[in-house]
């Protein structure tokens, strides 16, 4: 664990409780919440990082696969329940671009700074090429495209109808990397190199990643009603918090982490955090979402607003183009970055 | 042939005429129409097959690629006689999407479940994808975009250009295929595995050919009058008819071997069925209808309605994107399975 | 040089003189407009290639990237000033898909015509692809979708800033391709074989450039103002003019080389002439021409039309799907020389 990210945790638990019982202003809780969230999904991401060693690759996988974005799930549910539906579509948008041009292009850029050309499994890089084509550009386009015309119950039948089947295709999905085809795609160098050691004991992580979530869960609830007073403060829009700021809140370590990895040349590490979690955004945690709101008063489609969909469909078409050849380079990753900046600056004005 | 197509067709012709005299229920006869068309069609590719192998691989080849969904463009001839304009692009559709999603879903999986990973000849698969990019992403895609706010007129005019050029390329790949690169893109292993015995005699496979046809025809001509009264009965719209089980009628002989044949190992032969039966529709079946329409009151542009051109767009971004690698497994089957469900759910609903 | 040019250049611009004195019919003027500045554009090209020798590769690459479409730049701006925002966007539109379909195509087929197969450096054609991609697929879509119910003054601000990422990372590009990865990705074969000499002195090029330059702009000037008649006269729309004709008069001699150099099988550079040439109009001449446009009173916005946009944006996907492999044959040219017919009859009835 950095110690940066314990401090941040240790001092930013009481500070939002205490803030939220004496009511200070909602735009200095709304940091603190931040901050904190960033410092507690940390905590959570390395006590599920020591599970996953312990369980072994199976079971390791498999956390790591339903744990991985559990902040950004927990957040969402919460503001599912204050009927916020439009923010938590932007901020399932916000991850999976930043995830695929903000993450991606930090580590092909800061690691190409270093090194002229960085490669990276091609068969995981086509592999996960068609999941993303499979999630995005049919799973959230169909939607978009078919429900034009229809009634919102028809609507609701079909994200949900959707939901069920992109879930089973996510098990399906975990079942051939961890279980039919382990390492039936993999370069041989890849093999060896796993013998990490967990950071804390089986029972130690389990008691983190639970108090961690509770702490999380307590805190999320709060920080989705700070948002109104934000976004009027600053002129943004909802739309823009839940896509640039909820995205990176959820997100912050695991980005920092695949830039680590990318700057040590572990470039398959790096793809697979980026790419990874968007897969796990797009075919996990929206589908879960569709099927929770069924529980609230304000349900949601998994109808994506025109802007939020072209956005996320161009940035699959030039992840799959770029990552085609299974190799990077600092120009690669300066493009990536720049469709981030094109896309920032249209969701800002819109 | 299969002693259960022989048994359908031998009894499924007379009851066909029976029922059509003595005025048999809608219903009825709808489903012994399409149980025979499927007979019939399986006589037709069987006779076809037999008339290839003598004639030769260039012959051959083109008698393929012109009477290999004849059973499709006869039911579709009648249908658009009888105005019928939206059936037969819903039916076009159905047959794209039954192509890519379910024939080469089934394939890769059913293959998949016995073999690890089944490989096919990549140069074909390439030279496929440019030639579906061409037909549903260009062909498709432009009249849809340039006819929003066209005469009917000038409609027509860019559907009878598009389609004329359609058939010219359609021609030039077969002359490309058959003459110009015979073989230059084949694996060695490929071209020596191919000394197949014809089925039956010359002048039988015409003979069945000249019947079966005529068969399908006139069966063809009252399966379409039944459309409308299925569709009041099952609560379906004639859309969903024309997509789902017009596209499987017209292609279930094919489908069965082309699963068949990944079972085989036969990946390629597999392959070259699902893909090339799509583009056969695309570029040959769907232009020669627009022409054809010019002789009947109704004429048809080609203009799909903006789900069904969405849904072969993605569809075939999908194909492009896992078959790149020319390598398959049950994985990439179950995710064309899974866009075919959720199309499927989609028109369902619409 | 090329005689032809020469005698064009020397009889063109005096007529052009004379005949705008005289107020020669337009329709007369535009012809004589056409030919004199394709003759003047193969003399700055001579004058820049010539320069670039001398200058060495990574001057010379800078020299080729900001001049290589210098008319174009001109007359563009000439038809700014005019305020003819549409033909503008129209003659963009018209020199991607000249390039990526009518150039290249033709150059795919002639150079297959000759030889069965020919391969071009995949590497650099994975790099452009990539380029392509976030021109056309992410910086031109972009703002098409986000500005749909904006404010005039954020689509500007929204086009500005866009303009100003493209032009970075257009010089990005090349710095990446003349300095931090010249020759990595380069096959060993293609690194010798440049020994040219310069046809004329860096004095005499400079001269000539300059001259050619100030020609080109006074004839622009005048041009532009005959596409309202010669519109009229045939019927055409303004659009068509932009799309057509300006493309093919801005790029005419270069096109011709292209296709030279595919019929010598050096297609490596026939490529980098069609796809550099588009990623120049799509990255540089188009976001410096909304920069200029700043200037006058009509601004334009990097808002194509939605044909406009569609055609460009399957352009760029079936030239991707066609050279992912390095490989050309006379069908990849067919195809498409027939995607760029259909999209010239959707223009034109449009």
């Amino acid at each position: 664990m950095n110690k940066v990210f314990t401090w941040m945790a240790w001092i930013g638990v009481p500070l939002s409780v205490i803030g939220s019982v004496f009511h200070w202003s909602a735009l200095l809780m709304f940091v603190i919440y931040c901050l904190t969230i960033i410092a507690l999904a940390s905590y959570m991401g390395c006590a599920t990082e020591s599970l996953a060693i312990v369980a072994g690759p199976r079971v390791g996988g498999l956390l790591n696969a339903t744990f991985g974005n559990a902040v950004e799930l927990i957040i969402s549910i919460f503001a599912l329940k204050a009927g916020l539906v439009e923010v938590v579509l932007a901020s399932l948008t916000g991850s999976v671009l930043g995830n695929l041009l903000l993450v991606a292009g930090l580590s092909f850029f800061v690691g190409g700074l270093k090194y002229k050309r960085q490669e990276f499994n091609v068969y995981d890089a086509r592999h996960n090429a068609g999941l993303l084509t499979f999630a995005i550009l049919v799973a959230f386009v169909i939607p978009e495209v078919f429900t034009m015309d229809m009634s919102d119950q028809d609507k609701l039948a079909l994200s949900v109808g959707i939901s069920i089947i992109m879930i089973i295709l996510y098990l399906a999905a975990l079942y051939f990397r961890l279980v039919t085809h382990r390492g039936v795609y993999q370069q041989k160098s890849e093999i060896i190199e796993k013998h990490e050691k967990p950071e804390w004991t089986k029972g130690k992580s389990i008691l983190i990643l639970a108090l961690a979530t509770i702490a999380v869960a307590y805190i999320s609830e709060r920080l989705v009603h700070t948002f109104e007073t934000v976004a009027e403060s600053f002129g943004w829009s909802e739309l823009f918090i839940g896509i640039i700021i909820v995205a990176i809140v959820g997100n912050a370590a695991e980005h920092a982490s695949a830039v680590i990895m990318a700057y040590k040349n572990k470039m398959n590490v790096a793809v697979e955090i980026a790419v990874g979690s968007t897969l796990q955004i797009a075919m996990f945690v929206a589908p879960v979402l569709v099927l929770v709101s069924l529980l609230f008063p304000e349900k949601m489609p998994l109808v994506f607003s025109l802007p939020e969909l072209i956005a996320m469909v161009v940035s699959v078409l030039l992840t799959i183009v770029l990552s085609n050849d299974g190799d990077t380079n600092w120009f690669e990753g300066a493009t990536l970055l720049a469709a981030y900046t094109i896309m920032g600056i249209g969701f800002y004005l819109l």
